[in-house]
């Protein structure tokens, strides 16, 4: 029965052990931990420290005796895999606590070494109130410092999932808070326009945000630090979390002489197979294959990471599981909303020059006469020709994560939108919509393929010729509670019908309205009576938060 | 451009209506409606009633004012259509305001007229305290019994949708209540063993819950009624619910010679054509396919109902649009409960003929250390050769909606179990699990599919052999806590590599656990050391709820 290592004890590895230690009872399996702590919750951290998990302990999954009790894994903590013996088939420990080294013979080695925070040489940026947060002992000295320094200003660098939780950590506990990112949007994954929820968000709980600002050095004084901005700015604050990302560790595979990604990660096969056939990796270390365009991807998430972890331990004892691409399903909690993705973004679809076509809907999360409805903002992309899906993204305070999830399946399934428009959803009030958003969406996107709309996107609004006239069906007293489109005439929509000889037939009418629903059936109207027109898809709102 | 003519102005003959409109600005469309309402919120009824949907104007969606004004729709509301005079292609109306009757004239005839509340013959349930729940009337005739009876206690006769929803109204007015079922279980959409845990929950509120009781007489007297069941008990009640289902309203149809299905619903083809091809159907009162088994069947939901509707808009004027069968998707609030369901249950499967296997697990809303996650009980059923999703049912406090709607549109899709082992759904500690829900069934279901778990039953636990042992992995404080299982020995899974001598290897062993987890560890264990084993799937838990 074969011998397993394991280096590294959290997501993949701990999921491949437990994994293995299944199909196989004779199997000689030992992981390897160079920290203290095997199978913590690393999505968790921010958590504790904001104070929403209390207990500290419930971060700690497992121990390497319930490890053993349970799995019959010799784990070894606080023992770090220094090098990899292909030859010999053998890996090289150097224990942490004595400094001994020894070596360990396998006929499997399994590397899932995660990645580690990327902190860039800025100047003064090492000093003992910056951090950065991946693990039990980082989070613990973020706790000790706020707690002994107790900080009235704390400044995040880097706008994705830790840095937006590191922020909404610090806000909980009454720090003031500033989140500084050098894009021009928080939350890449989502598109900017998208993207604008959640800056309005972050605004509205009085964080200071900042975009399109790069740090460039940092200041250690007695009363904390002074950080510079390459925009000239600068900001006092007592306590610096960089999180401006993460990069594949591949310090072993390097030195060990195994095949590394063009994107910098540990290259595997389908099976989660390393150049060496006796070596496989999975997790954040390495890059995958992206499930819409086949091409290497690396995308540091928790659920690959499990799931690869399970099926290389499959191969390794015999099987020939072959893993099926990542699509990139994330969420983010930001405040009350929720923002998340699957599938390819509108930037990134531009990069490999694939076409698409796309459309927004803003629709309850449920009936919308049952308490508690909130708005599901939906972006849709897809392939102009066959309807398949390529992305989604979604922003809102209700029913996000259950939106997207469905979007992650049907994309999968290599669903069409034609084929999304017939999914039957569960349906209450308190739950849904008879009409559900993702039918909404699919709707919208059917009529789009067809012909039966043609769509105006908010970024051509700008520029409309003398040749467009921009149409607001929505009501006048909308204008004055919600805003107006600048230079837009407005006929509510059920005057539309008797006034349409108010409208020029040698112009094209640019409809709009709040979401785009009220606008389709303006610009239905308009085209069935001989005159050209295009629909605002996605309305004020789209257009309104893409400029936030 | 064709007259359209639409019997019937809630959900299908509704969105039939803005969908033509939105097609053809020319057709002339005529909605009859024989109520006072159209486009009213028929699913938000029993939360008016209950005070969750405080204003009684926000269930009225639509006037005909409002129709008229953005569809160009000429709705007519207390119209009633008595008779469909297909030679002449025209209907006879009967306005129900004067009494007077007329023709209206078609090229095309859509019927939406829904679906009637079945009042069995029961003796005395002719009487000014007794109720049935279908349009606003209805519900401004309870609310008023209410009001002026202020009855200290209700009954609902009927487990199902409408029959929960009431029940939990008059709770939530703090009336004491019964609730009648004639069938051994509530909400028949699921199984005996998944609606136990509503038992519990209605029980645990306080309701008096009885099942297998069926209404014979009913008798008025001057405090109230006296109900009188077939097993003898009586009760004394002050307002009585009839809720134990709906017949499809075809009336007209049968009238008309169109043809009617065998299951007693409008019989319509894929394009929601009726025999007759200028006569359109959709909603409660047809006959449409079932998306498992290509077989007709009746599914009165809302979802369906409005696409159908969008769909023979469309047919009628010049599309091809085919309705893809109808899976059943469903949803209910039972107090803290959501229970829902989707595709084919166990007890159609078996009608059917149709061989299934099933898993159960019982796995949290989201990640476990994070506040506020729930156990999302859930079962999936798959065709053992092929792996083909057949059905899903789900009970819990959390996330409920969302694993449904997942497993419908897998199953949609044609997903099969192995292929849903590799969805990625949203992950972060507020919304999911690095392996979800789903993930964890399709494991199990694949796991159970491929013969690495030999499956045991809940139901197969009472009739277990002398050649099978009863062994409980589970830890002795659980027992004292959560329950035990007669006749099972007890080894904890940590326990059970050092104590393998205790068990018969002449014997099969059955693993139970809580869920079935830390029992499949352990079944996996005894397995691979030469025992003969299965795996309670859904552990304890699906064994002691199957009897609630």
């Amino acid at each position: 029965m074969p011998k397993i290592l394991i280096i590294g004890g959290v997501a993949g590895g701990a999921s491949a052990a437990a994994r293995a230690r299944r199909l196989s009872e004779d199997a000689e399996i030992i992981m390897f931990e160079r920290g203290q702590f095997v199978s913590f919750a690393n999505c968790g951290l921010p958590y504790h420290i904001g104070g929403d998990i209390k207990d500290r302990s419930k971060l700690l999954l497992q121990t390497p005796e319930s490890f053993l009790a349970r799995f019959n894994v010799d784990v070894r903590v606080m023992n770090e895999v220094v090098a990899i013996n292909r030859e010999a088939k053998s890996v090289t420990v150097r224990n942490l606590v004595d400094g001994s080294e020894y070596q360990e013979s396998y006929d499997f080695l399994l590397l899932s070494p995660g990645a580690s925070p990327i902190v860039p040489p800025t100047t003064g940026i090492d000093n003992p109130l910056t951090f950065s947060l991946r693990n039990i002992p980082d989070m613990d000295r973020i706790i000790n410092a706020i707690q002994s320094n107790k900080p009235s200003h704390a400044t995040v660098v880097g706008g994705g999932f830790i840095g937006l939780e590191m922020m909404e950590a610090f806000h909980q506990l009454g720090i003031q808070t500033a989140l500084i990112e050098m894009a021009d949007q928080v939350m890449t994954p989502v598109d900017k326009e998208m993207a604008g929820f959640v800056h309005q968000e972050i605004r509205g709980k009085g964080i200071d945000l900042r975009l399109s600002t790069a740090l460039e050095a940092v200041n250690q004084h007695d009363k904390g630090l002074t950080l510079s901005f390459n925009n000239g700015e600068s900001l006092e604050t007592g306590l610096l979390i960089m999180a401006i990302g993460v990069r594949p560790e591949t310090t072993l595979a390097r030195a060990a002489g195994l095949k590394i990604g063009e994107l910098g990660g540990i290259w595997v096969n389908d099976e989660m197979q390393t150049s060496d056939p006796f070596i496989y990796a999975v997790g954040d270390a390495v890059e995958e294959k992206d499930f819409v365009t086949g091409k290497q991807t690396i995308v540091p998430l928790a659920g690959p990471a499990n799931r690869q972890g399970r099926m290389a331990a499959d191969n390794m004892l015999g099987a020939n599981e072959t893993y099926q691409g990542t699509q990139g399903t994330a969420i983010c909690k930001v405040f009350d909303l929720a923002v998340a993705s699957t599938g390819k973004n509108e930037k990134q679809l531009e990069r490999e020059g694939i076409s698409y076509e796309k459309v927004y809907v803003h629709t309850a999360s449920h009936a919308s006469y049952y308490p508690g409805a909130e708005v599901v903002s939906l972006k849709l992309m897809f392939a102009p020709e066959t309807g398949k899906i390529l992305g989604g993204q979604a922003v809102g305070k209700d029913g996000v994560d259950k939106r997207i999830d469905i979007l992650a399946v049907a994309q999968r399934a290599g669903m069409t939108v034609e084929q999304l428009q017939h999914v039957e959803l569960t349906y209450a009030p308190p739950y849904g919509s008879a009409k559900d958003v993702i039918n909404q969406a699919a709707f919208v996107a059917t009529n789009v393929m067809k012909g039966d709309i043609k769509a105006m996107h908010y970024h051509e609004i700008e520029t409309l010729g003398d040749d467009q006239v921009l149409l607001d069906v929505r009501n006048p007293g909308e204008l004055e509670a919600v805003g107006r489109f600048p230079n837009a005439i407005n006929i509510p929509v059920d005057q539309l019908r008797q006034r349409l000889d108010e409208l020029p037939k040698d112009k094209e009418i640019v409809v709009a309205c709040q979401v785009g629903l009220r606008g389709n059936v303006a610009y239905r109207q308009l085209v069935n009576n001989g005159f050209k027109a295009k629909n605002l898809i996605g309305g004020y709102r789209t257009w309104k938060t893409a400029f936030c």
